[in-house]
C-alpha cells in the first residue's frame, strides 16, 4: 500500500473505504494526482478512468444506481467539476449517491490568475444534500507560502490537528449524508504542491462516525390513514420511478386483490404486473376530454410511491380531479405534485405497508371491476391498431419490446423512448431504469454503461438519436462489456417536438425545434469498436433481433431508422382510435 | 414579424434587439419555444441552432469574442442550463459577454415533480456578473392555476403592470451589465403554458435603460505611478490575453523604444512584436535556478496588461521576485497574481497610456541590452536545437507555426498546445485567442468554430487529441464555414502529463494521468464531412501544410501523429540546452 504524503489525500482515501466506497471514477488532471494515486493503487478500489467528466459522472450514476451504494467521481480543478453538474443535478432528484471529490488549489490561489482555477465551493448549492469544504493541509504547502507565512512548529503543529479534526468531521458527515439522503454530496480537497509525493505508511488515522438511520413511525398518522382507506371505495395507488424489488410481494399481492384498488405502474417503476395498470397513458389518454369517464376516474384517496413521474397526462388529471386525500410514501423526498398532498410518510414503503395494512379492512367496490373492462378493451385495440400500422416509431417499439430476452437490465432514454415504451407491457422480469430525475436528454448512455458494468444481467440502451449523439462521449470509455447493446430509434431529429403544439413542416420547426440531420452512428460504431448494425422496417428489425442478444465479441449497436414524417401521425392516430373504434 | 402572446417573450426579444444583440443560438426544446419562435423569425437576428448545450455555449463564446458584443444563448428548463457552466465560467474569467437566457417553468410548477424541472434561480451564483430571476405574466398562466387562483380583471392588470415593470428593469440591468463588465450575464425567464401561441402585433413596448459607461480618472495615483516609473532603470511590462488591436501602436513604441523596459507578451497577448520578448518561457525557464541571472531579471516595476497569464514559470518567479511595485491595467478585472499588487488602475489602457506617458521620462539603463544579448542567444539556440531533433511534438509545433499565412485567426486550445506555442515567435498578423479564463481542455473546437463563423479571416485550431475528443459534438454543427480548418496534434493521450512529476510509463500513470488511447479523428472527421489528411513526419506533414489553408469544399482536419514515448524527453531537453550549450 502506498499513501499520498498529503494527510487530507490520506484522510479522504481512508474514509471512503470505510463508508464502503470502492467503486471510483477518475477523471485525468494534476491537481487530483493525490487522489489518483492513493486510490487507483488501493487493493480495495475498482478505478475506472473517464475523461469526459460529464460522462463520468453519468457513468457513475449508473454504477451508484445498481450497486444502491455510493461512488465517487474525482476530478481536477477548474472548469472540469462544472461538468459534473448535469449529472448531478439528476442523482439529486432520481436519488442516487454519487459523491463528488473535487480537487482545488488552495484558497490563497483562487482568483490570483492561476489556470484552471474556479470558485469550487458552492458550485452545486441547489442540488446538493452535503457540501464538505475541506481545508488546505497547515503541514503541506507549497515553498511560496512558507517564505513569507513562517509558523513554529509547534504552532503549526496545533493548527494542523484543528485542520485535521475539521477535515475528519466533514468528510463524515458527507459521506454519511450521501447515505442517508440517498443522494449526492460535494467534496471540495484543497492541495497544495507537490502533489505527486507517496510514502508507504500512513501518517494519519481518521475516525470514522458511524451513520445513524432513524426511521420515525407516526402510529397515530398510519392509523388515520387506514381508517380512511378502509371507508373508501375508490382507490387509487399510483407508482413512479422505483428501484426493482423495492416492495415486498405479499404487500403487492394485497393491492392486487383488492377491488377497491387500482394500481397504476409506471414503466419506470418495475412493479409491473398483470393485476395493475402498466400502461398509463394507453388507459387514460382516450379519455381526457370525456368528463363522465373522468367521473369514474377520480380517486378519493390517491397512494403514491417511488421518485418521479413520467406520463404528463396523469399529472395533468390528476391536477384537474384531485383525490381528496393524497399520501406520499418515500424514504427521503416528497413532491406535492397534485397540489393536493395530505401526509407524507418519510419511511421505508415496505415498513409503512406492515404497519398500514394491519389496520385496514376490505370494502366492497367496482372501482377496479370497472376500469378492468376499459383495460381489456385497450389492450384488444392496442394489438388491433399496431397490426394495421405501417413501420414508424410506434412500430419499432413494439418490435424491440417484444424481442427483449427475460433477465435485461434495460436502460431507456428521454424523452421519447420512455413515452413510447409507457404505451406497451414489458415483462416483469426487466428491470428498467430511466434518467427521470431532471428527464435530460444529456446522459443516458454514460448512464446506461455504468449500468453495464457493474450489473449482473446483460444491459441494453434503447435512445432516440439525439439523446445519442449528445451522449456520444459516452463510447469513449474501456470499460464497455462485450455483452453490452445500444438501439438508437433514429428518426432524424427530435421526433417529440412533432408531437407538441407548433407548425411543423416550416424550415423554422425543422432547424429549431425537431433540429433534423442525416447522422447516423455508423462512424462512432467504428471509432469505438463496436458492431454495427440496421434495420428500417419491421422485417429487417426481427431479423436482425434474433441474434442481437447473444453472445459476441464486441458490444453493439442497432440502429433503427424510422420515417421522420409520418411518425407523430401515427402516434396520434393510435390515441384516437381508442375512442373511434 | 410575429410575436409570441406571452409578454415576457416579446419584452426579451425587443431589449435584445434595442441592445444590439442579433446573434442567438438556440438549442431545441418546448418551454423556450416562445423564445425561438420569437428570435428565429426575427428579421435582426442571426440564430444557430446547436443540440448540445455545453457547445452551444462555447459556441456563443466563440462569436461574442470576435464580435467583441454579447452573444445570446437560449436553452430549454431543466439539466439543459447546467451544460452551459463550463463555458460560462471560462467567459467570467476571460471577459466575453455571453448571455444566458434560460426558459423555466413557472414557481409553482418547480419541486412538484415535473419533468426537466430544476432550480434554476442561482445556478451560476459564482460566476456571473447579473442574474436576472425574471416574473411570469400574470395575464398568461396555464388552466391549472386560472382555475384555482381567480383574480378580476382590474387586479391582474395591476398586477401584470408590476410585473412587467420589474422584467423591463431586470432585463435592461442585465444586458447593460454583459457590456459593462464584459462578462456572462443569466436571465431566467418562467413560461407558462400554452407556449406556441403567436400574433401579428406587438402588445407590450419595453423602454430601453442607455447603458452608461463611466470611467474614473485618478490623476493623481497616475502622477505617482510616473514619477517612479521615470525613477527607475528596472521596468517590466507583462501582458497577458488581450483581443487583438487593444493597445494603440504610438504606445506599443514608447515601451519598445524605451531601453529601461522589457516587454514580455504571451502568445495570448496578441502584441507579437520583434522589440519585445514574446517566447517568455524560452527566455525564463533555462534561468529559473540561475540566482544572479534571477537578480538581473527582478523588475523594480511591473506594469501588467490583460487578462489570464500561461506562462506557470513567470507567475513562479515573480512570486518569488516580486517587483517594489506591481500595478495592473484593465478595464473589469484585477488579480493579484504576484500577491504583491500595489495599484489597480482600472481604466481602458490607452486612457492609462495617454494620461501616464505625458509625464513620463526618459532614464539611462542597461536592462534591455542585457536581456535582448539572452534573447539572441536563446534564438539561436532555439533553431540549432529544432534543427537537429527527432520528429515529436514540438518539431511538429516549428513545422505547423512557420506554415501559417499571414491573416489567420488561430485558436490554441488547452494545455500543451498553448504551451508548446509559447515557445515560438508567431507572425503579429496572427490573431490568436485561446480559452484562458479556465484553462480547461472543454470546449476549444466548439469556440474556435463560434470564431470562423463570424471572423473575417479564415479560422484555424490547432488542439492536442484529448482536447479534440472531448468536445467532438462540437462538429455537430451545420454552420462551419468551409475554410475552417483543425489541426490535431494526436500523441495517443494527455502528453502534458508526462512533463509534470511522477512516475511515468507504469500501468497506473498510463490510465488515470497519461489516458492514453488509440483513437483518431478519421471516422469523426467522415461522420461530420470534413475532410481528412494525416502526418507522421515533418516531409509529409510540410506536404499536407502547403495546400492545407488553400479554398476547398469542405473545412478540414490534419491530425499529426506524434510519439508519445519520446515527446517529453526532447522537450525537456530543449530547455537543458540553453544552458548547456
Amino acid at each position: 500500500m502506498m499513501y499520498s504524503k498529503i494527510p487530507l489525500a490520506q484522510t479522504l482515501v481512508s474514509l471512503c473505504i470505510a463508508k464502503g466506497i470502492n467503486h471510483i471514477v477518475i477523471s485525468p488532471g494534476s491537481r487530483n494526482a493525490p487522489l489518483t494515486l492513493s486510490f487507483s493503487q488501493h487493493p480495495k478500489i475498482h478505478a475506472y478512468s473517464i475523461v469526459d467528466e460529464r460522462c463520468a459522472a453519468f457513468f457513475a450514476l449508473g454504477m451508484a444506481q445498481q450497486l444502491c451504494k455510493p461512488v465517487a467521481v474525482i476530478c481536477t480543478s477548474g472548469s472540469a467539476v462544472l461538468n459534473y453538474y448535469p449529472a448531478i443535478a439528476e442523482a439529486y432528484y432520481s436519488n442516487v449517491p454519487v459523491v463528488v471529490i473535487s480537487a482545488d488549489r488552495p484558497e490563497y490561489l483562487i482568483d490570483v490568475g492561476d489556470g484552471q482555477t474556479i470558485r469550487q465551493k458552492h458550485i452545486f448549492k441547489n442540488h446538493i444534500n452535503y457540501e464538505a469544504n475541506l481545508k488546505q493541509d497547515i503541514t503541506h504547502k507549497s515553498t511560496i507560502l512558507s517564505e513569507t507565512h513562517q509558523l513554529s512548529k509547534d504552532m503549526e503543529q496545533k493548527l494542523q490537528e484543528k485542520v485535521q479534526t475539521y477535515n475528519e468531521q466533514e468528510i463524515n458527515a458527507a459521506l454519511n449524508t450521501a447515505v442517508e439522503k440517498n443522494g449526492p454530496v460535494h467534496i471540495n480537497a484543497p492541495f497544495d504542491e507537490p502533489l505527486y509525493g507517496m510514502q508507504e505508511t500512513a501518517s494519519v488515522f481518521p475516525k470514522v462516525q458511524p451513520l445513524v438511520l432513524e426511521e420515525e413511525i407516526d402510529h397515530e398518522k398510519i392509523s388515520n390513514a387506514a381508517n380512511i382507506w378502509s371507508a373508501s371505495t375508490r382507490k387509487m395507488v399510483l407508482v413512479g420511478t422505483l428501484p426493482p424489488h423495492t416492495i415486498s410481494r405479499n404487500y403487492l399481492e394485497l393491492l392486487a386483490n383488492d377491488p377497491s384498488v387500482l394500481v397504476f405502474t409506471e414503466t419506470t417503476s418495475n412493479l409491473r404486473d398483470d393485476a395493475f395498470f402498466n400502461a398509463i397513458d394507453q388507459m387514460i389518454l382516450p379519455i381526457e376530454k370525456n368528463e363522465a369517464l373522468l367521473d369514474e376516474f377520480q380517486p378519493e384517496v390517491l397512494l403514491t410511491l417511488g421518485g418521479m413521474i413520467v406520463s404528463k397526462k396523469v399529472k395533468a388529471i390528476l391536477r384537474k380531479r384531485q383525490p381528496k386525500h393524497h399520501w406520499h410514501i418515500h424514504e427521503n423526498r416528497v413532491f406535492d405534485t397534485f397540489f393536493c398532498l395530505e401526509h407524507f410518510f418519510k419511511m421505508n414503503p415496505n415498513h409503512f405497508f406492515e404497519a398500514f395494512f394491519s389496520q385496514t379492512k376490505p370494502i366492497e367496490s367496482s372501482y377496479k371491476a370497472f376500469w378492468n373492462a376499459i383495460k381489456e378493451d385497450r389492450q384488444g385495440k392496442h394489438a388491433q391498431y399496431l397490426k394495421q400500422i405501417d413501420f414508424t416509431d410506434l412500430k419499432a417499439f413494439e418490435t424491440i419490446l417484444t424481442s427483449l430476452p427475460n433477465s435485461l437490465t434495460l436502460h431507456l432514454g428521454n424523452s421519447s423512448t420512455v413515452r413510447y415504451a409507457q404505451l406497451f407491457e414489458i415483462d416483469a422480469s426487466i428491470e428498467l431504469f430511466c434518467n427521470r430525475g431532471t428527464s435530460g436528454i444529456d446522459g443516458s448512455t454514460s448512464t446506461a454503461i455504468g449500468t453495464s458494468v457493474v450489473a449482473e444481467k446483460q444491459t441494453m440502451l434503447i435512445s432516440g438519436d439525439l439523446s445519442f449523439f449528445y451522449d456520444s462521449n459516452a463510447l469513449w470509455n474501456n470499460y464497455i462489456p462485450k455483452n453490452f447493446r445500444i438501439i438508437i430509434v433514429n428518426n432524424n431529429g427530435g421526433g417529440i417536438f412533432r408531437i407538441l403544439p407548433g407548425n411543423k413542416n416550416t424550415v423554422n420547426f425543422d432547424t429549431y425545434f425537431e433540429t433534423i440531420h442525416e447522422h447516423t452512428a455508423k462512424q462512432l460504431a467504428e471509432m469505438y469498436h463496436f458492431e454495427y448494425q440496421t434495420a428500417s422496417d419491421v422485417i429487417s428489425l426481427q431479423d436482425v433481433l434474433k441474434t442481437f442478444y447473444d453472445e459476441s465479441e464486441q458490444p453493439k449497436i442497432l440502429e433503427v431508422f424510422t420515417p421522420r414524417i409520418t411518425n407523430d401521425g401515427i402516434l396520434i392516430d393510435y390515441f384516437k382510435f381508442f375512442n373511434e373504434n
